[in-house]
Parts: C-alpha cells; sequence; structure tokens
C-alpha cells in the first residue's frame, strides 16, 4: 500500500472547518472574527515516549491527548490537527486500531484531521494542534501572583507507577497496574476544564514532564515562587498508595505523563475554581500557594521543609 | 544539556508575529482580517530523505524549505512555524549550524519559529507552517480546466542526478555534480512566484514526488487529463545533461526533491504567467496542454506517444 492510498484509506474523512480537507499542498484555516488560534506541536517517538507494544488504538488516542491538553492549558477550543506519520512498514493491522483510536478521541472533541504526511522511517508521530481561544483570553504560564493558590487536577504519579512496573523496579497488584496503565496509556486530556478556567485561573500549564518541572515553567515565567504542601501532594499519587510515602510523593513532583493541568487563581477566585471543577466534572486540588521569594519549597504539615532529590523529567536527560 | 536549555539557546528568539513567542504551551496566532490560514506539515527522517552525512546548515535550510513550497503552491505569504525535532543526543557541533540554516532560511520570507518540541530519538525533523492568503484566493490543486497550458518553474530532474550520483548508479563531472547537489540539498522555495500566480494560475502544486505523480494530483482533483511535450520535459533535467535523454526524461518526469511549481493557467494568461516569473525572478516553461480526457500522455515533436515506465516517487514504496 502507497503513502497515498495510506493516506486514503485510513485518514481521509469529510472535512467541516477546512475549506479544503486532507489532501491539498495546505489546508486552510480562518478562526472566527474576535478570536486567536492557540498552535501547539508534540513529537513522539517509540521507546521515547511509548512502548513499541503497546495497543495501537491507545497509542493513537495519546498521541492527540498530548496535544489536546495544551490546548486545555491554555483555555483554547479544539479546532483541527494535522498529523506527520512515520512507520516502518504500511501496516494494516497497525493502522487501523491507530486511526480508530486518534478519531474516536478527535470527534469526541470536534477536533478534524486537516492535513499531514506520512513516510517510512522509525515509528514517529508528530502532531500539530489547532484551537481558538477569544483574544487576550488565553490561560498564560506568565499570569501567577504573590497569594495565588496552586491548584492541579485529577490525580498525579500514576503513569509513572504503571511505567516503573514495566520496568520492573516496582510491583502492584493487578487491578491497581491496570488503573495506572491506563493513565499511562489513555489520558485524558483536561479540555473542559481549562475552558472553564478562563477568565479565573491566573496562570496554567499541564503536567506533561512532572509537577516540580512544570510548575517551575509557570513560576519561572511569572517571576514568582512557591510552597507546596508535601501530604497533599503525595495524595495525589492515587494507585501508589500501596507504596512508600516517598515513592507516592516523588511520583507525584516528578512522574511524568500526567496530562492534568497545574494552574494558579487568586485565593478570591476559590469558589469559582471548584465551579469550575464541577461544571467540567474534574476534581481540582489546592495543594499550595504563590510565594515572591523565587523557588519552589516543599514543607510537611508542620512547615518543616521536606527534601525530595527529584527533577523534571527531560525528555534529553 | 538538557531539552529546555537546548531549545533556549538555539531556537528562542524574538518573535514579532505570535504574542507569546516560543515556550508557553500553545503559540498563539492571528490572520489579519480578511485572510485565511494555509497550513502545512512535513516529516523528515534520516535516510528517507537526507544522507546522515547532509551539512547540518543545509538539513536546516532544507527542512523548512520544504514547507515554504507548500505554502508557495497555495500562494501564501509565510508567518511562521512550529519545529518538532527528535535528536539522537544534543550535539552542539550539529546543532548550532542546523539552527542557522533554519533561521537563515527563516529571516528570508519573515517566518518566524512560534513553537515547537524536542526530544531524544531517531533523527526526524518535523515542521508545521503557516502562511496566510485571501480568503477565496488560495491556489488549489482542483482549479484546471481544458484548453490550460501546463507550466513548471525552474529545472527539474538535477535533485535525482544528485542523489543517483551519491547512490554510485550514475556519474557525472564534479562541477555538475556540485550544482546537482546544491538542488538536492539547498532546493529554493518558489514562494514569490506562488504570490505573483495568485489571481492567474488555475490550479498549482508543489514538485515534490516528481512531475508525473504531483501533477496526477492536479489531474485527479481537477477531474481532467494532459499531454505534455517529451522534449521540453526532457530539457527542464538541466545538470544530467552528460546523461542518456532517457535518463534527463525520467529524472524530470519522476526525479524526485525538485521543490518546483507545476502549475496551470488558461491559455489567454500567457503573458501574465510571463510576467509572474519575471516579477518573481523565476524562469517558467510551459510544456503541455490540459484535456478533458483523464490520464497523463507524453508525446515528441511529431505527436507519437513516449512511453516511459516511470512513476511517482512514494515514501512506502
Amino acid at each position: 500500500m502507497g503513502e497515498f492510498d495510506l493516506i486514503a484509506r485510513y485518514f481521509k474523512r469529510p472535512v467541516r472547518r477546512s475549506p479544503l480537507g486532507v489532501g491539498d499542498d495546505c489546508a486552510l484555516l480562518a478562526p472566527a472574527p474576535g478570536m486567536q488560534l492557540a498552535v501547539s506541536t508534540d513529537l513522539l517517538i517509540e521507546g521515547r515516549h511509548f512502548l513499541s507494544t503497546v495497543d495501537p488504538r491507545r497509542l493513537g488516542h495519546k498521541c492527540l491527548a498530548v496535544n489536546l491538553s495544551d490546548l486545555a492549558a491554555c483555555g483554547a477550543k479544539p479546532l483541527a490537527f494535522t498529523l506527520g506519520l512515520a512507520l516502518p512498514q504500511a501496516d494494516e493491522a497497525w493502522l487501523a486500531p491507530f486511526a480508530q483510536g486518534l478519531l474516536a478521541l478527535a470527534d469526541a472533541h470536534g477536533c478534524e484531521l486537516v492535513g499531514g504526511d506520512t513516510t517510512r522511517g522509525p515509528l514517529a508521530i508528530s502532531i500539530t494542534i489547532f484551537g481558538e481561544v477569544p483574544t487576550g483570553q488565553a490561560l498564560l504560564r506568565s499570569g501567577a501572583r504573590p497569594g495565588d493558590e496552586v491548584w492541579v487536577s485529577g490525580t498525579l504519579g500514576d503513569a509513572r507507577l504503571a511505567l516503573e512496573v514495566f520496568r520492573g523496579t516496582r510491583q502492584a497488584p493487578q487491578a491497581v497496574f491496570e488503573a495506572a496503565r491506563e493513565r499511562l496509556e489513555c489520558p485524558i486530556p483536561r479540555v473542559s476544564l481549562g475552558l472553564a478556567l478562563r477568565g479565573v485561573a491566573s496562570a496554567a500549564i499541564d503536567v506533561s514532564d512532572g509537577l516540580v518541572g512544570d510548575l517551575g515553567h509557570v513560576l519561572a515565567a511569572s517571576g514568582v515562587g512557591a510552597t507546596l504542601w508535601a501530604e497533599l501532594v503525595a495524595a495525589l499519587s492515587v494507585q501508589a498508595q500501596a507504596l512508600s510515602v516517598q515513592d507516592r510523593l516523588d511520583f507525584a513532583l516528578a512522574g511524568g505523563d500526567d496530562y492534568e493541568l497545574a494552574f494558579t487563581a487568586p485565593a478570591a477566585a476559590r469558589d469559582a475554581v471548584l465551579a469550575a471543577g464541577r461544571a467540567s466534572g474534574t476534581a481540582v486540588h489546592c495543594i499550595g500557594v504563590i510565594e515572591a521569594a523565587p523557588g519552589l519549597r516543599l514543607v510537611d504539615a508542620a512547615g518543616q521543609a521536606v527534601v525530595r532529590p527529584v527533577a523534571a523529567f527531560d525528555h534529553f536527560a
């Protein structure tokens, strides 16, 4: 099966949003008046971002989910995406479920495939996603202010637990492992929470490389610091309950692959944050406070410093 | 050097077009009123699209050039791009010239890097490019009509000559090889020609997989056929003069990596096409005519059919 047959068979569908659809030199997009386009690119590589044994349907889901998560972190509504796909061979038994997983999540978010490129090569998947956000209302990393509270959606660290079980460094009961694996392979992008946080959150980011590193980007971009409560952070690592408290804390702080939102909001907006969580069906947890002093501090319930040797997941480390 | 240091050192620059610049979850773009965004994605893989020995400065140039060529084929003005980069290691001796080659071409076209993703992995480069075009004025593949003439810019087949010399299947004098290699490694995207052809050309495509295949997309999208004059096609393969006429014809018909524009225009627009070529400093050659009968025919000066067993370059063939 050649490149063009492959595109036609698995990825060509009626397109409403782009005037052209898949197949011309460019897709044509126009955001509505008063809207900005939010654009994000992710590149996923076999062995680095996913295991070669992963179910292709779940991989298709995850590739788009990580991009939707970037839109969520900006408070942008998904519109469309392009797909660059390098495959070792045009294998229908892999392509059909991959396309199904990808397009099912796309449909769920009204996000259309409008263009792309396929080639033979080591398995690599590059998606560029487009969303729209009213001009000036995007959630940025730079808006956190001293006195704001630090929030996280959902749970953290479960994907890392699954990864460590795969790696053989940890063990978990089968049901725990399956739940953690679901988080690793099928993350749920917090798109509706991101939309609900427009005008409420002062800054936001999605947690893809671990809370320490990603919240660190918010702190750096905002020129502030933060103190987090260690017990509340460890409690975010739900599936790792059977493990040590250090593991739970470390997985939550620097697990990677969480695709939750970390965001800040003024204390006066606490009710609005909780309402945004309810409106979007997403649990939200207050885990700390923004301070003027630079740096990220971790304290126990008595206010004593908790020191953990964790760093953000770095794709070059 | 970690992922974020790497981004900062080589790719972070002042950005005028995106309100955010590189470094937030999404870049924010807004086309001017009355404009559509033209979007295209290309994924380049080592060993498939370029040789591991290629000068990284030239590779940086080529990665963006092939995307600019897609904008050219739509008649869109370059605005911005995102870069997904998988690297075996964060090697400064490679990254510095790669970034220089990439950003020099970007600067030449006023096209800003607004976002991206870097990771470790087999060398792969994914660029998504954004241009703008007045609503309804994009050059499409679907506009060719019987009686239109078929045009090609510049030369075809030279890149393939260089590739065959690298492969050892052909020989060429050093000066010829160097000129052909320049075309393979440093293609010049026909952006200004594409802009000048707005309102003149009836259909356009960029020739990346070979003339037969790419013009074939235009014919299929337009529901028409074409006859091309074999001698004029062979004459487009300038650097292959020392080779057989069959080689020249085959390299021009199906060489790949040309990044010229193939386009159609009514015969009445011939002067306007030539003026567009002059205005953009690009040679344009009329090589055939569009007909109602489907299919692509090749004839000699006496009108006799010329049969060549060539097909378009397929990245999965």
